[in-house]
This record gives structure tokens, C-alpha cells and sequence, in this order.
């Protein structure tokens, strides 16, 4: 199971073998929720953050799978075991399937089942596109607002975030960063975003996940003492900053050295971006909210 | 195949055996557009309306499956003729997959393919429901705008709406009527909506899927001499309608007979609802844009 294993409510197989109905509405009504976490070095990072997110998610979406967060920790452990990975991105979704012939066709009647894989580590952008710096652009596509769906629930609505990938391909950049109605800055596709200027870290307070690793950023510049804002970051405020970075648990601090094609410093990741970067995995290495993987399966 | 024929990527089989892989984007991005069309007493209704529909949502989403249009339509007689269906709702999907290994993790390096399916005739809201009047309510969560996803591209993402059933669970009403972020009515869990004031009909101008069988319902009124608007309709004067309906393939015509509580007449189907209704039936079967199914599967 090197290439992924998988847990499919109740039974764990390859992650090849792992298929859903086409008519559970988790697949027909994007009715799930989901949550990922890292495993690095042989530990997960922040999994009890992780746990209690996905937790609130699935409450928050009405979802009761039978397994309780004991069972989810050790069904996470357990395919991360199953496919003997040291790096590893384990993602765990909860599916709502269908109401039951005969009942009446409203997801309070549909049962929710679980889901949890863990594949080789996946890097949202490449080690080589961190190095030089990501290419950021803003497209006309809006992220699609808390007022439709709460984006504190992880969740698959990323037709507006796609949108926003082919308008950076076309625009020969590397990844989109949406704004909302009011033209602040919200996230990319699968990441939180921050600015630096004036050597002040801020980032948007609304519209966007709360990323986990989000959080983690903003631990260590409190620990550096580099003061942060939390407040909206209108477009033309972002384009003119002195740095962006961007984080996921699938690639800790990303930075950028472009934006809407203008360069950024000298084309390579700012000085504060690298430092802090530099800091997480220098963190990571050292154990930072560590939980070691079992590796032996019992 | 009776209780349900499905066509996945090039095999048939029963609607049970099709399940796609969880790491598929369609799937884990809903990256995914789908059309359906009704069969009632052996004829396809629309079909080429739903069939240019459907092409135009792959297209606009960068979609290339290998399917021709002349084969998608082969494909749906067969999935029909396979599962034996006089009356029958057929659903054609177009899913990304995701990237081969190695290439960027972008939407525009995974192919595309098609699921189409056959299953017994399902009413979005049963016969009994239509004959009292749906109940209809205006929940808290707004719709999700055209800024960030084109409504006019039939899609999966159905949080907002999901969202909507529940607040209407909650309330003690049948469905729910979404906003959009002005104010204005746009559209329920899989249906358009119509209101009726001093014998006019009105239906919202945008936030909402361009429904063939909204179509066809304008083409009945226009028939009829009865005055038709399609504009903006705000929330207050939605409430204070005389009468409200709403259209679907699964469906037809179904009025509704409260909103909020408040009774509309006398807490049956409208006149003009009820009109409306009566003569969309009467003309499907006359063999208003009436396809036959071939059942004769060579």
C-alpha cells in the first residue's frame, strides 16, 4: 500500500480500491466535509488540532459518523502504518450518502459515513517554485462568500478557486489569490495568505479558512516578536506589499516573489517570508506539536 | 438494471457498481458539471435543449471528454433501454479526474470523462406535496453569488442550498427559497421559481439556473397571453405574492401554497399555478418536444 492506503467506512484497503457511489450526494451536493494533516519525519503535526476542526466541521454540517476522535486518531495512524510512510499527507473526509429509498429526499435522512487516507507527502507548490518564489495573481473569479458557506467548514467547494487556476495559467502565473465582493484579499486554492509591510505580518480576518498552519505562523512571529495585524487587505494594499507568503499543511510557508506581475524585492523570497519559513521547519525538526506515528500495526 | 443502468467512462452496469475514485477532483474539488433530463411515457423532453446545455457547461469549465454529442445521445437512449424505464430520470455527469503523476497539480493536465445514468422517475417534491402546495421559506444563508460560480453551469456545489433544506427542516417547511446577497429571490435545491401578482408571472432575471423547464414554462405563458416579467424580485414582495411556483425536469410544475408562514389563497395551488401545471402535462403527452426512447438496444 506504498502508493496510499485507505479506510473506507470501516474496512481498509489500497487507496486504488477506495470508490464511492455516484450517487451519494458527498459526491452529487459536495455534501462533506474534510480536513488533512502532515506527517513529517515519522510525527503528525498539530493532529489533535486537526481532529477537533474536523470535528466541528462535521457538528456544523449536521454529520455523525460512528466513529468517535479516539477512532479517527487511530484509524489516521493506521493507514499512515498500512502504507509505511514517514511523509505523508492523510486526509480524512466525512461523506454524506443518500436518504434511504422511501424516505424523504433531505440530507437530516441521509447517514454520513467516514473516509481517511494517507498517500505519499504532497507539496501544493514545488520545492523548486518555493526556492525562486511563487507567482501570484488576482483573478476576477470571487471566493465564494461566508454568507453561502462557512469557510471555517473545510469543505470541495473549489469551483471559484479553479476558476482561479485556469485565470493564472492563462495569465502565466502560478497560483490565483481570490478576493471577495468588497476587493479584500481572501486565499488561494488550498492556502492562507499574508502579506509583509513595513515589516508587519498581516493577514485577512475574513473569508478564509482558519488554517491550522495559519495559527502556526502567527505563534512564531509572536515567539520573534514580529508584530502581526488580523484585518482586511484590500487588492491594491497587497499588490503593493514588500512580501507575500502563503501557508498549508501540504507545504508549511510558501513564499512568493511575484504579484499580478510585478517582482517583489529582488525576485526571490523576502527576508521576513525566508526567516520564518527557515523557523517552521527548524521547529518541525525539533518535535514541534509532534504526535509520533505507530508503526507497528496491531 | 431496473433499479437503476449507468454508462461510466466507456462499461456499462448497474447504477450500484458506479463509483468513482476518491482522489478524483470531480469528487474532491466538485470539479464537475452534470445536466438531467426527464423521460415520461417513453419520450425524452428536451433533449437536444439538455444536451446543447450540457456541452456548453463542459466547454465553459475547459472539459474535453471523448463523447461526441451524438454519442452522448446513444449513450442516454441506452442507459434508458438497459434499465427499462418508461418514465425515468437521467443524469449525464462530466467529471475531472486528477493529474498524472508528475504533472502539475492543475485542472488544466487532468482528462475529463463522462457518467451517465438511468434510474426511475424521481419527483423532487412528491405527488402529495404538490397537490397541497409546497411550503416554502426564506432561510438566513444566501445563495452562492454568479461572481463566484456561473449558475448558468449546472453544478454540484450545493452547500448553500443543503444549508437552506436545513433552516427549512427547522422552520417546519418543505423547502427553501435563497437570496442572493441583495435581497432578491434566485432559486431552491434544484428547482427555479416563479411568483404570480395581479396575473402577471415573474421570474428573477439572474443567481439562477437558465431551467429548461423555466424555458418551457415561458413558452406555456406566452401561448396562454398570460404577461410574463423576468427582473429582480425582492424578498418583501416575493412574501406578499399571490402565487408561487416552482419548475424542474424532476418535477414539472409544482405550486407552492405558503412562504413564511403566511397562507397564500386559500392553501392550494394558485389558478394560475394550477393552470400552468394542468396544460404542461396536458402538452407532454401530446409530444411537446417529445424524443423517443428506442428501447431496442442493437
Amino acid at each position: 500500500m506504498s502508493k496510499g492506503a485507505a479506510y473506507l467506512d470501516g474496512a481498509y484497503m489500497p487507496l486504488a480500491e477506495a470508490k464511492i457511489p455516484v450517487t451519494h450526494w458527498a459526491y452529487r451536493r459536495s455534501d462533506v466535509t474534510y480536513d488533512v494533516v502532515g506527517v513529517w519525519e515519522g510525527n503528525f503535526f498539530r493532529l489533535d488540532d486537526h481532529l477537533k476542526r474536523f470535528r466541528a466541521s462535521m457538528t456544523r454540517l449536521r454529520m455523525t459518523p460512528r466513529e468517535t476522535d479516539d477512532e479517527i486518531r487511530a484509524i489516521l495512524n493506521r493507514v499512515v502504518a498500512l502504507a509505511g510512510l514517514t511523509h505523508a499527507y492523510v486526509a480524512m473526509d466525512c461523506l454524506r450518502a443518500a436518504p434511504p429509498p422511501g424516505a424523504p429526499r433531505h440530507p437530516a435522512f441521509a447517514p454520513s459515513y467516514l473516509m481517511i487516507y494517507a498517500v505519499p507527502w504532497v507539496w501544493v507548490a514545488p520545492e523548486d517554485m518555493q526556492a525562486r518564489g511563487m507567482h501570484l495573481m488576482i483573478p476576477k473569479v470571487q471566493r465564494i462568500p461566508p454568507e453561502s458557506f462557512d469557510p471555517r467548514v473545510k469543505n470541495f467547494h473549489w469551483g471559484d478557486l479553479t476558476e482561479g487556476q485556469f485565470e493564472a495559467l492563462d495569465a502565466g502565473a502560478d497560483f490565483a489569490i481570490l478576493l471577495d465582493a468588497a476587493g479584500n484579499v481572501t486565499e488561494g486554492a488550498g492556502f492562507n495568505v499574508f502579506m509583509v509591510k513595513d515589516g508587519t505580518v498581516v493577514s485577512p480576518d475574513r473569508g478564509a479558512l482558519e488554517g491550522i498552519t495559519r495559527a502556526s505562523v502567527l505563534e512564531l512571529c509572536a515567539e520573534a516578536g514580529i508584530p502581526v495585524e488580523i484585518r482586511p487587505i484590500p487588492a491594491d494594499e497587497f499588490r503593493a506589499a514588500d512580501e507575500i507568503f502563503t501557508c498549508t499543511t501540504a507545504g508549511g510557508i510558501m513564499p512568493a516573489s511575484r504579484i499580478d506581475g510585478r517582482i517583489m524585492g529582488n525576485d526571490r523570497p523576502g527576508p521576513v517570508s525566508a526567516r520564518l519559513r527557515a523557523r517552521f521547519w527548524e521547529r518541525r525538526a525539533a518535535g514541534w506539536h509532534a504526535t509520533p506515528v505507530r508503526y507497528t500495526v496491531t
